[in-house]
Order: structure tokens, then C-alpha cells, then sequence
């Protein structure tokens, strides 16, 4: 097959993304040269040519590996050599965060992608096999449906066309193209959750519930992502009537339980779920004093809540 | 320990229990005479000598094992010789229903329950490892919150209360209690999906995720029943005020996605959740003629659903 031909995989990526951009003038595609974004990057390329969109490819180097650089480097030549405009940009990572080096890089990241971005609409290369181990880790944290969810289709200005795509489709279709993917060691490596659960647990899943059972955690996805939306405007229209204000939460008593958790946690946005059950117990349990939640503290007065932030 | 003494195990599922039964006069107590359910047994005679409310065990012989009434006999005279009123029901299941021998084992089973139990409530031995597992099996089917959110606390007449009660203990009870319970073979039959789950997937799972993830799993189901509870009413609050009717449903174009499908899966509550897509895609597809639904076929006309029934 020329290079420039689609295959069957090639032409499914390429359709996933035209579903999702059409109409759209411009867009950056975030590209690590993986093959999952390698795929994004030349569908991308085949979108544009069909619809006349400008599409730029950014590789964001992080710093964090060895030869990080060339990798970059590497990545930037192969779309470039394809007709694509693409640049690197390089980011410093904190890697004492507190949250962790893993956490401290998507952050940097993303505002590295926005800042070429300059408002227009990001892809990036999540494909549904990502979506399904997401739901296995929020799972493995006891989430709710904001969390199980999992990556929405459209996060903000970050776009995310191939969530339906497998992630083997997007390999096959880099060997359409003949690309050869960057593998980053990370994905393998055995220190990182999220590669344990790819590589050991989603096979054991697999094999026991059945080989479709991806596209059913996605799927379970999706369904939780329209329920979540339910709960969210229901719980900000809530908050509009009864006259919310940062400090002062009124009215919560007596609240279906589900709806009160949506309105203390967008109340409390730096809040976990269990400072929300706790700040829940101050309205339903025996009425405690108040309790400690991030940034300050939360007490109660004739089902009234009242947050004093610490300076 | 004197047999009717409390051990630590003992005494946190005698406790589980009593606060779900606290002011309840009298309750019914289905005993398979596992670990679980004898374990339930003899926490619910300690709580009624405590609260002084009438208790009865009852053990249902599905007749599907040989020697199944032995096991029922032997269960009966166990939990009768520490004082308890037991009585064993047997019930003829279809092994020929549709939906497998075991489903029909379980509406045999709760058939019979709440024939003897007459209005009481019937307790039922369910553990936090019975909920994870459960919020497994409805991944694996790609199901929404309401799925996920497993076995709830009360689900009508039945309750459940050693939800936040490990298996573990459950074993640990019956030993400090000092009764033997019944090993069900099908507890570890590979040929059923729950016990491969049980015994395949959960050792994994608690290994890739960590020790705590039954707890995790367990924790989801609880948020997300919460939300469930919300979107439910929800859609029953729209749905009265759009006079809904059994072969009419207007006024759904537009309405959030999630709120849509659960109004539509309570108006056709036989169909599973690839006809209420099918529905959904009715009103926002390219509006082809119809789609067919269990019982009978839907179409949309000027945004209005009607449900012509199959005779």
C-alpha cells in the first residue's frame, strides 16, 4: 500500500477524527509519538486535506527520559516529512510535586499544548483501551460517577477523538502508514499503575468476563458521563436557587443524599469524598462540631454551613 | 469462647445488623447455610435477644444439587439447636427459564421467602465482597449507575445488612460461633461467571489496584446508588410532568441524554440499553421509520415517541 493510501485501520482513525473536527477550521494535534497519537497525527493529516482545515502537530518534550530530546526530535521529522507543520516544545517538570512526577507532567503538559493552542481546539490520542483501564483506576479509588466516567469526548478545549478507536487499530494503522511508533518504556513499566493494569489485569479481565469487556467498561463510560451531567446541572441549579455563596451553604437538609454530595463537592472543589461525607455528617449525624476540609474549616448552625478558610 | 459468647467477627455482624433492624418487631432471615447467611442467622438471634423482636430463619431447598434437602435439613436443625424458629421451604425451579437456572433459582427463591415472611422484612447475607464482585459483573455488561451501584442496603422487602461486612469475617463468625457451614460447590464452580470472578479476578484485581479495592468497588456502588436515586426521580418528575402516557412519550428533544435514556428505559422497562439507544437515536439520528423494542415497536412522529404493542 502507498503511504499515502488509507488502510482499514488508517481509514478508522481518520473517520473517528473527521466525525469530531468537521466544520472545524483549525486544530493542534498533541502528538508523543506513540502510536496511539502517531495515528492521531497522520488521520489528522488526512482530515485536513479532506475538509481544509489547518491542523499543526505539537510534540511536547518533557525532559523526564533520557534522550527525551531526540525522541521529540525524531517525531517532529516524521509528521514534518509527511507534509505536516509541527514544532517541539520543551517543559520543565517538577518532579518533587506532590502529586506525584506523573501528575506534575500531564500539567505541564496541557499548558504547553494551550499556549500553541492559542485557543483552538486540542486533539489528543486517548483510545478507548485508555478509557477502560481510567475506569479500572477510578474504580481501584471508589469514585462516583464524575470520576468513572472516565476522559469525555470533549474536556474544555481538549478534544479526544478516538475514544471509540482500539488501541490496537491505531498500531495497525501507524503500519498502514508505515510509521514507526515511538514505544515509550513508561507504558511497560511495571512501577506505574496504570501500565500494571494494562498489562497484568486487563488480560485476567479479559479472559475471565469475556473479551469485549473494554468496550463494555467504555461503555459503561459513556452511560455514567450522561448520569454525571444530570447530577451536575441538577446540583448547580440547586445551588442558583438557594442562594449558595463561598462561605455559606444553606438549605442541605433533608437533600437526597446524591445531590447533597454534588453541591458540598462543588462548594468545596479542593474537597475529597471523604471530606464531603464528613461535611455531610454534620447535617445527618449527631451533629458534631464541624470538621477540617482542604483550605479551612467547615461548621454547622440550624442546618446551615459555614466554611472560615484559613489564612 | 462459650458458644454463645461474641467474638470480635461475631460481634461486628451482629452489630451491622442490629443497626438495620433497630425498632423492627419482627424479621425474616433467609439462610442458604453458608458462611454468609448462617453467619446472619446467628448475629439476627443475638440482636433479637437484645431487642426482644421475633426472628425466623428460613431455608429455601432449591432441589437443583443432590442431596439438597440433606443440606436444608442439616441447615435447619443447626440454627433451630441454638433456639431459633427455622423452617425449610422447597420450591421447584425451571431449569429451562430463559434466563438460566440460576436467575431462576432466585426469583424461586425470593418467591418463597416472601410467601413465609408475610410483610416482614427479609434479611438476606450479602457481604461487601458479594457488592464488589457485583459491580464487576455489571461492568462486564457495560451498565450504567443503576447496575453499578450493586445490591442497595433495602431493595423493598429485602434487606441487606453486612454490606459493609467482609466475607472474611463472615467465616470468622461461624467459628467463633462454632458451626460449620455449608460449602456450596457452585461457590467455586468455574462454569459460573461469579465465582470465576470470585476466584480468578478478585486475587488479581487486589493485586494490580492494591488490598483495598473490594472496599473501593463497594465504595463506587454506594456513590453512584446515590446518583442513581437522584436521576431516577428525576426522570419520574419529568416524566409526570409531561404526561407521559404507556403508548405516548413527547417533549423528549433536547432533554440532556441522560435524562432522556432513563426516561425512556422507565416508559419501556422491558428493553435493555441498546433499545433505548435506538430509541434515543430516533430523535436525534436522521429519524428513520421505527425501531423495535421488546413487546412491541416505537416510532417518532414531530419529536413524539409512540409505542404500538405487539399482540
Amino acid at each position: 500500500m502507498a503511504r499515502h493510501e488509507l488502510g482499514p485501520a488508517g481509514l478508522a482513525v481518520s473517520q473517528a477524527i473527521e466525525r469530531m473536527v468537521r466544520g472545524v477550521d483549525r486544530f493542534v494535534v498533541g502528538c508523543s509519538g506513540g502510536p496511539d497519537s502517531l495515528a492521531l497525527a497522520l488521520g489528522s493529516r488526512w482530515v485536513s486535506r479532506r475538509c481544509g482545515s489547518r491542523v499543526r502537530v505539537v510534540i511536547v518534550d518533557h525532559q523526564l527520559q533520557q534522550g527525551s530530546d531526540e525522541v521529540a526530535e525524531r517525531t517532529r521529522q516524521l509528521v514534518a516529512r509527511r507534509g505536516m507543520e509541527a514544532c517541539v516544545r520543551r517543559v520543565d517538570v517538577d518532579a518533587n510535586d506532590p502529586d506525584g512526577p506523573e501528575a506534575a507532567a500531564r500539567t505541564a503538559r496541557r499548558a504547553a499544548l494551550l499556549d500553541v493552542a492559542r485557543g483552538e481546539p486540542v486533539l489528543l490520542g486517548h483510545t478507548l483501551d485508555d478509557q477502560a483501564e481510567q475506569v479500572l483506576l477510578s474504580l481501584a479509588r471508589g469514585s462516583g460517577a464524575t470520576s468513572l466516567a472516565g476522559i469525555r469526548p470533549r474536556s474544555g478545549q481538549f478534544w479526544h477523538p478516538l475514544l471509540e478507536v482500539r488501541r490496537a487499530q491505531t498500531m495497525q494503522a501507524c503500519k498502514e502508514w508505515q510509521v514507526e511508533p515511538w514505544q515509550d518504556p513508561h507504558n511497560s513499566d511495571p512501577r506505574f499503575l496504570r501500565s500494571r493494569v494494562r498489562t497484568e489485569l486487563m488480560p485476567v479481565m479479559a479472559q475471565v468476563l469475556g473479551p469485549g469487556v473494554a468496550q463494555s467498561l467504555a461503555r459503561s463510560a459513556t452511560l455514567l458521563a450522561g448520569e454525571d451531567d444530570v447530577v451536575a446541572g441538577l446540583a448547580r441549579a440547586w445551588a442558583d436557587e438557594h442562594a449558595v455563596s463561598a462561605n455559606e451553604l444553606p438549605g442541605l437538609r433533608g437533600v437526597e443524599v446524591g445531590l447533597a454530595r454534588r453541591v458540598i463537592k462543588d462548594w468545596l472543589p479542593e474537597a475529597k469524598m471523604v471530606h464531603v461525607d464528613a461535611v455531610l455528617g454534620l447535617l445527618t449525624g449527631p451533629g458534631g462540631a464541624g470538621v477540617d476540609v482542604p483550605g479551612g474549616r467547615v461548621e454547622v448552625r440550624r442546618g446551615v454551613l459555614y466554611l472560615t478558610r484559613r489564612v
